[in-house]
């Protein structure tokens, strides 16, 4: 059996190569390939990931699969690796490789479509295909099976467990807080100026800034590098090359920073992922959500916290003449002003998640048939006049804003959120192991902070599904509260409500 | 047939995807990678040479094969490709693969050896290496067979069809005239000062003027890319992704400079092959001296004519205020400053060959058993003394100075002068066939040039072998009449002689 289970990751290490292969040539696109380049990289790719594929639906694949799973008596680790892999085998063989080539080419094209639909601010460009991909992902929900609800074996691909029945619970009562506190911040007398972040600051001296804070949080640059690129991402080739990236404007000095926090949460979480889990397919994070729990709790509730600021602020003061007369308490609720906008990847801390749950909300019925895509932007335009007060003026800063459906990406959006209420119920616990959490910050010791993630979530790869995870580490279900009691403490100090 | 062509084709592609990709991981593990990114990084790189390996020596390789070598009639193109696939296969299937994977392992050793006696400066270290290496080398012969010379074989995997014979005259040819002409600048009273150069110039403005040449060169940048790396390298994945590396020195403003004119040489070349040669294997340059000819006509024939500094002489006065009181006749002629010295690689043009024969002339002896490793150091210090009329002092700036044999590379310096007779004999023809050559350089039109370069050499790739390359363009054989011709011009000038 040992001999078996050796050779079985040696073959699943192939898969990694060939994966971590692509990811160095997507890295590349992104990052500076250039451009002539494009039509035979998309060859390389294809290839590639044609041989990945290869080797996850062989009979030697399923051969592997079918002496493990009928042994008994497996430890965590390998049973884990087993299921995973039969998952992912399963969910291959169900969908026809015609069915699927078909959503390859319509997904490439729909992507075209998109950008010049979003660039023409014109829905109707991009509708039919959006038609085509709904249907597409209903008819691969058929393939797969479903239980209650058709979206629920969508969420699976990105949330291992996760249900509408769950979500509809934890996201109302998360919408109807956040609503609430919008509401009365709106009729705070507090009125927070942020100018000064607006004015113009270098691309070498933001760069720098990131750097400095990147180090401080233990993200390691010997394992890891940051570069440039349009939409800043995270990417790794095992644990020990774990890349970010950014993207840099002139006259907006918390969109670098904060991006860089965030990408800085996601590659720590994947450094630290035990080295032994190499081979497993176990070797990355658990699931979106749980990823977004870690770079949103380093870009949030750490990064925009007031004990973070208190170590951070004479830096950033010390760095940048720009912020002369800019007293603490403004600077650190300039980081936390909430403004009621359009676009999602521009909103706030507050608002963010009200922006989640209109797409988690929208994608729900639209795969269940419940309503049509025509109507989208009619829907759209319309819960986002009922949750945030804003009316898009056109489909580009509406419905046609994200990219994420063209790509064929039905069930992701809800990670953003799911990882903001992870990470507030992991800060629960934290707080209660960590009697000098709030000190050590504010003395810039992040230490403590990455070394408990560390034992607690990054070096089980993903060994435990999401929910396993959760309850194994704070000894609770998935609830919102931990997240809307942060959210109510911090903006009642910030907007004095 | 061709329905079959088209197959083989679509297979010799795949190999050349997984070079391509296993090429990129190399270029990124040279010119950013983290640091403790290199053993995954190895496992990577070796598991996908392995696979372009399986392809390469298939029983599906070795039908297409067959079936090809027997039809009659083929184009020139089809010709070449099969013949090339056939090459490979048989050379890989004639040598034994567990002495194959021993000599990877020894090499890999071998390497660190290299390292480590080199900063040690002690042959001693490296001996016991550099024995198996070469014993290995003979045995390989063994297997692939010789027909004249056991050195023809190994010069035969970077130069096919040269053979000693033919070296022994072009090389001797060369090595005595340069000799002479040494002897008399030696004794010229034209004393030539470079000490401008040494001055400090950034990496920055260095970078600057380099791309403005490259620029003009015709150097694509919409195809290519320049980064910086130990060592300057160029590197491609098909036509359409052509990088270059330099190194900067701070105080010597020439280092970069020339060596980015070398790469680009070599990059032109690879931007410039016929796309429609994309998976016939025959999309690369021919060989590694027609190479050479091309980054080292750039570098040296091109890159220190006088013509070429006419036009950029101003641009560098403008650009570097270090020049200031610097003439073109002293700037140009700190360019060919001769200086015969003991490190290849610091060489001035005129010298340069030298370098190579020398090396030429121990490997062959080497590989014929007449000459014995343990007497290397001594061998090498002579030659140095007879040739040159300069002895190292140690190792380290003799025998060890090179990497090449470390990693198993006999056969491949001559390559280098090789390059510069070729670069002549071209230069011979292109001066009949453009009456504006000279003109057009001092103008900084480079591109008819490289037109004429591409038409005659570059979109060929490898469908012609060196030797019927240089007859179709020059209609001459292999001769190192142009280049002495040359040399003694542009010297005589340099020097008063």
């Amino acid at each position: 059996m040992e001999t078996r289970l050796e050779e079985f990751k040696e073959y699943l290490r192939k898969i990694e190569y060939l994966n971590a292969a692509s990811g160095l040539l997507y890295w590349d696109m992104r990052v500076g390939m250039p451009k002539k380049g494009i039509p035979y990289r998309g060859k390389m790719l294809s290839y590639l990931s044609g041989e990945a594929y290869k080797l996850q639906t062989s009979d030697t694949m399923k051969e592997y699969i079918e002496y493990f799973v009928a042994l008994e008596g497996l430890d965590d680790v390998t049973k884990a690796m087993v299921e995973r892999a039969k998952k992912n085998y399963d969910q291959t063989k169900k969908i026809p490789e015609e069915r699927y080539i078909a959503y390859v080419e319509l997904t490439s094209n729909a992507e075209a479509a998109w950008e010049e639909a979003k660039g023409k601010s014109d829905f109707e460009i991009f509708k039919p295909f959006l038609e085509k991909l709904v249907s597409f992902n209903q008819e691969f929900v058929e393939y797969l099976g479903y239980e209650k609800n058709k979206y629920d074996t969508l969420l699976d691909n990105y949330e291992p467990g996760i249900t509408v029945e769950r979500l509809d619970v934890v996201f109302g009562e998360l919408r109807d807080a956040i609503v609430s506190l919008l509401n009365k911040i709106e009729n705070s007398k507090v009125k927070i100026d942020d100018n000064f972040f607006k004015k113009s600051f270098t691309e070498k001296e933001q760069e720098e800034f990131s750097l400095f804070i990147l180090e401080k949080m233990g993200y390691d640059f010997e394992a890891g590098r940051m570069d440039v690129s349009t939409h800043p991402f995270t990417i790794n080739f095992g644990n020990k090359d774990v890349r970010i990236t950014t993207h840099y404007l002139e006259n907006e000095f918390r969109s670098a920073l904060f991006s860089c926090i965030h990408e800085g949460g996601h590659a720590i979480y994947e450094q630290n992922i035990a080295d032994d889990l190499d081979g497993t397919m176990l070797g990355g994070g658990t699931s979106m959500g749980v990823h977004e729990s870690q770079s949103r709790y380093y870009e949030n509730i750490l990064g925009r916290s007031r004990e973070f600021w208190t170590y951070f602020y004479p830096e950033a003061v010390k760095r940048f003449p720009q912020f002369e007369g800019v007293s603490f308490d403004e600077f650190y609720k300039a980081i936390n002003i909430v403004e009621p906008s359009l676009i999602r990847t521009e909103s706030d801390e507050l608002t963010y998640s009200l922006h989640v749950i209109i797409r988690y909300e929208i994608e729900k019925e639209l795969i269940n048939g419940k309503i049509k895509v025509e109507d989208l932007p009619q829907i759209w335009n319309a819960k986002y006049k009922e949750y945030l007060g804003v009316e898009p003026k056109n489909d580009a800063e509406g419905v046609l804003q994200d990219m994420h459906w063209s790509g064929g990406s039905f069930g992701y959006f809800p990670s953003y959120a799911l990882g903001n209420l992870y990470g507030a119920q992991f800060l629960g616990k934290m707080l209660k192991e960590m009697p000098d959490y709030n000190k050590n910050i504010a003395e810039g010791n992040l230490d403590e902070i990455r070394l408990w993630l560390k034992e607690n979530i990054h070096k089980y790869g993903s060994v435990y599904k999401p929910a396993e995870l959760i309850k194994k580490v704070t000894g609770e279900e998935l609830t919102a509260k931990y997240f809307i009691e942060y959210l109510n403490n911090k903006y009642n100090k910030v907007y004095e409500l």
